[in-house]
C-alpha cells in the first residue's frame, strides 16, 4: 500500500499548527476589530485572478507571479496581493465609496527567507478606503489604524517610515534625472534602508550610468528625514519647490500635519525621503513600518554572511523588513474601468502577517496558550469484571456538556483504566474533570472535581446531574480559566 | 489610461461581500465553536500541494483538479479537499492522534451551478478525529457534530443518511458483481436519490454490461431504508449476513446503535443501502446530510429541464444536493507513509458552506444584520464664514472612541453640511451620534443622541468630553444594539 513520496509541503509553504494556530487568530481577530471600528465592511475574492486583471500591475515583480495551467479554460494566476483584486472589484462593482478589510493568503514565487517570516503563501491583512473624499483625511485615518493595530498587538518601538511619490518625483525631476531613468533610480533609493549611500551612488553612477553631480544632488535630498513638521519647515524654503510636482507633494504633507496631531500619531512618524517603495500603482503618500526586529545585522554581521550562497537566506540575523506598508494610489481603479469617470482615488494599508508573528512570538506574551478549549473531561471509575467501561454513561454525560455550550472531551475507549483518563485530561490542559462513580452514577450523581491542584487535591464535590451544566458553569468562571473560544 | 479588459472573476468563482459576508462568518463562527466544543485543534495547509501528493485519491474526479503552470520549480497543484491535505500532514509529521478541524477553500473544475451553491471555488468546514481508538467511538461523534451544528445554524428538516462501505461492498460480492465492475456498479446505486431503480438499473444492465439477475439482487438491497435499530433487525437474519465482509459492516452498526442513542441523535438518522459516495478512500461507515432542499425537483419540472444545455445548469429549482458528508478513511494516511505502523485510522465530517449558506439566507433569519459594525457617528454643526468645519476636533472625538474600542465614523470632507453628515450616519446604520456644536465644544462639551427615532427624535444629551466614551458605552448597551463586531 505504501509508497515512497516525498512527504513536504511546497517550498516557501508550510502547515501552521498547535499554538501558532491560536496566536495568529488572536492576531486576525485584534487586526479586525480594529477594522472594523473604523467602520470597514469585508469582502472575499478568489485566489485567482483572470491574468490580464494582474498584468502590468506589479513591474519587475510580476516574474514572481504563480501562473496556473492552462486546462482548456480562461487563463488565470494566483493572485499576488489583494489590492489589484480589489481595485477590479472596485471597477466591477462601480462602486463610488467603500472602506474594507481583506485577510487572505496571497502568492509570490520569491526565494524564501522562512524563520524571517518570508514566504511564497502568506497572509496579508488589508484595509483601503476608496472614493473621492477631500484630500488627506482618508490617509491620515490608515495611519492611525497602523498606529492602532501596532500597539494593540503590544509590537515595542514600531516606526512609521513616510514619503510622498510626488515629492520623490520632483526631487528626481529637479535634480536631473532623464525619465527613462526615473523608476530604476526610484528602486536605487529604496535600498537605503539597507545600504549606505555610497554603495546606493555607485549603484545610480556605474551600474545604471547616472550622471555623478546629479548623484550628488539626490543625495542630498534623500538623506535627510524627521517629523513631519521638521521636514516641511526644511523643504518649504528649498529651491526644490520650483518643481510643481514636488510642490503638491509638500502641500499634501502640510495639509496631513494637523491630522497626525488630531489623531495623536505625530510621534510615531518619519518624513523620510528615502523611502521609495517598489510597486507601480502609488501616486501620493507612501508608508512602511518598522521596528528593531526589521533592521538588517550591523556592518561586520553582514560582511560575514555575504559569501553565502543567496538560497541560503534562512539566517536569524537579517531583520524581518517592513511589518506593514501602504501607500495612495488614484490611478489603479481607472485601469479597469471603461468609463470615464472611472478614476476612484484609494489609499490603504497591509499588514504582512507572518512577520508580525514572528515578533510576538519571540515576546513570548502567548506562552500560556493552550491549543484546545476544552474545559471538562469526563471520566468513568469502576470496578469488578461486571463493569462495562461507563461508556454510554461518559457520552451521555458529555453531549449535556456540549449542548450547554461547554467544551467537553472523554476518553475514545470501552473501559479506560482511571490512571490513563486523567493523563488524557492532563494533556488537554483544562481545568475540570467530571468523574462518574458507578454508585454515585446510580443516583443520578457525578463528581466534578479541579484538575492540575497537584498536592492541595480537590476531593470533588458531588453534583446532581440535572445541576451539572450550571455548576460547571458556575465553577469555570471562578477559576477564571481562560477561554480559548474565541468567538 | 483605460484598457478594454473583461472585467470579472475566473468561471465558477465569485466575490464575497456585504451582508453575505456577515452572514456566512455567522456560519463560519457557529461551526466553529462546535468544533472547539469537541475538542479540535486547527491547522492550515497551503492552498497548494505538490501533485503527486493529490494523485489517486479522488479516482475519476480526478479531472477536475486544478493545476499549477510548471514555472521551473516543484509540479504542484490546488488542494481539491481538505482532507488528503490533513492525511499528509499527519503522516509527515507523524501524529498519533490528533482532533483536528480545518476551514478552508478547495478549488474543483466542475460545471459550476451558482444559484445551488455549487462553484468551482468553495469553502469546507471539516472536522476529523485520527488514531488508534475503540469502534465507531469517533464515529458516533462526527455524527453528533452534524447533529450539534445543523441545529445550532436552524436548519430546517435534515436527515443523516448512513451507510456502512463493507455492508455495500458485500451486497455486491454476494450478488455476484464482477471484482472488476464493483466501482462502477457503486457509482451507478449513489444515483438513486435522482433517479428511480428503474433508470439505475438500466444503466447497470444496459451501459455497463451488469447481468439482469445480479441487478435484480442488488436491487432487493439498495431500496432498503429505515432506521438504526430497523435496519439491523432487517439484515441480521438475512442470507447477505453469510458475506464475512458485510458482517462486519452490520457489527459496526450495532456496535454504533447504543452510541447513537446515548447522544440522542438517532432520530436524525437514515440507516440508506443505496448511499455509496464517490470518493475512493472511504473505508467504514459513509455518511450524507440532506435537508428539502437538498432533493431535486419532482419528476415533471425536471423533464422540462431536460432539453436546457448542460452549460446552463443555473435554475433555482435544483436541489443544492447534499449540505455535508462524510465517513471513514483507515488507509489514506498509510498511502503516505513508508513506516509499518504508518496506517493512522480516521474518520471525519465535511460541511459545505455555499450550500449552507443558501439555505441560511433564503430563510431570513440574518434579515437585519448590517455589513459595518459602526456605532457611532461623529458630526460637527457650525456656522458663520470663520467656521473651519471642525474636522481635526471630529477627528480627535472619534479617535478618542476608537481608542476606547468603540465603532466610530465621520464624514470625509472639511465642512460638511449637517443634512449630508445624517445622510451618511443613516446610510451606516448606526445607532448614535456625536455632535459637536461651536459653543458647546468650546466648554469641552458634545451632544449624543440617538439615531433613527423618526418623529420621536432624541434632542440629545449634552456630555462632557471626559466622559464621552463610559457614557457612548453605557447607552449603547441600553440600546441593546446588536454588536457585529463578531469578535
Amino acid at each position: 500500500m505504501s509508497k515512497q513520496f516525498t512527504l513536504k509541503t511546497p517550498k516557501g509553504t508550510k502547515d501552521w499548527d498547535g499554538k501558532d494556530m491560536v496566536i495568529r487568530q488572536r492576531l486576525f481577530d485584534t487586526i479586525t476589530s480594529v477594522f472594523k471600528r473604523h467602520g470597514g465592511v469585508t469582502i472575499d475574492t478568489p485566489v485567482f485572478e483572470l491574468r490580464e486583471i494582474l498584468a502590468g500591475k506589479y513591474g519587475e515583480d510580476s516574474k514572481l507571479i504563480y501562473n496556473l495551467e492552462d486546462q482548456g479554460g480562461e487563463i488565470t494566476s494566483l493572485r499576488y496581493d489583494l489590492t489589484v483584486p480589489f481595485a477590479r472589484y472596485v471597477a466591477m462593482n462601480n462602486v463610488q465609496q467603500i472602506k474594507r478589510y481583506h485577510i487572505a493568503k496571497v502568492y509570490r514565487r520569491d526565494q524564501p527567507a522562512m524563520t524571517k517570516g518570508r514566504m511564497r503563501e502568506f497572509y496579508q491583512c488589508d484595509f483601503d478606503i476608496a472614493g473621492q473624499f477631500d484630500a488627506m483625511i482618508p490617509d491620515a485615518e490608515c495611519l492611525s489604524i497602523v498606529v492602532e493595530v501596532l500597539t494593540r498587538l503590544q509590537i515595542p518601538g514600531f516606526t512609521i517610515k513616510l514619503n510622498h511619490r510626488k515629492i520623490l518625483d520632483g526631487i528626481f525631476t529637479f535634480c536631473g534625472v532623464p525619465e527613462d531613468k526615473v523608476r530604476t533610480i526610484s528602486s536605487a533609493v529604496d535600498k537605503l534602508d539597507k545600504l549606505p549611500w555610497l554603495d546606493v551612488r555607485k549603484e545610480m553612477t556605474e551600474d545604471k550610468g547616472l550622471d555623478g553631480d546629479i548623484a550628488d544632488k539626490i543625495g542630498e535630498y534623500v538623506q535627510l528625514k524627521g517629523t513631519v513638521a521638521e521636514m516641511i519647515a526644511k523643504l518649504e524654503n528649498d529651491k526644490l519647490m520650483e518643481n510643481e510636482t514636488a510642490k503638491q507633494g509638500l502641500e499634501d504633507m502640510k495639509t496631513l500635519l494637523p491630522y497626525l496631531e488630531a489623531y495623536n500619531i505625530s510621534s510615531s512618524i518619519s518624513f523620510d525621503l528615502s523611502l521609495a517603495r517598489g510597486l507601480d500603482y502609488y501616486t501620493g503618500l507612501i508608508y512602511e513600518v518598522v521596528t528593531a526586529q526589521s533592521a538588517p545585522p550591523a556592518e561586520g554581521e553582514k560582511k560575514k554572511k555575504k559569501s553565502k550562497s543567496n538560497d541560503d537566506d534562512n539566517s536569524d540575523n537579517v531583520g524581518v523588513g517592513s511589518i506593514a506598508a501602504g501607500g495612495r494610489y488614484d490611478k489603479l481603479v481607472g485601469m479597469f474601468s471603461t468609463k470615464k469617470k472611472g478614476e476612484i482615488p484609494c489609499v490603504g494599508i497591509s499588514f504582512g502577517v507572518e512577520r508580525l508573528f514572528s515578533i510576538i512570538k519571540s515576546s513570548k506574551i502567548f506562552d500560556d496558550l493552550r491549543p484546545t478549549a476544552t474545559q471538562v473531561f469526563v471520566m468513568a471509575f469502576g470496578g469488578g469484571p461486571e463493569w462495562k467501561g461507563f461508556l454510554a454513561e461518559r457520552m451521555h454525560v458529555t453531549k449535556m456538556l456540549w449542548d450547554a455550550g461547554i467544551e467537553a472531551e472523554f476518553m475514545y475507549k470501552q473501559k479506560p483504566k482511571p490512571q490513563k483518563q486523567f493523563e488524557a485530561a492532563e494533556r488537554s490542559g483544562c481545568p475540570l474533570s467530571v468523574i462518574l462513580g458507578q454508585e454515585e452514577y446510580a443516583k443520578g450523581e457525578v463528581k466534578v472535581k479541579v484538575l492540575g491542584q497537584g498536592d492541595q487535591a480537590d476531593q470533588g464535590v458531588d453534583v446532581k446531574l440535572e445541576d451539572l451544566t450550571s455548576y460547571v458553569k458556575k465553577t469555570l468562571s471562578t477559576l477564571n480559566v481562560e477561554s480559548l473560544n474565541l468567538n
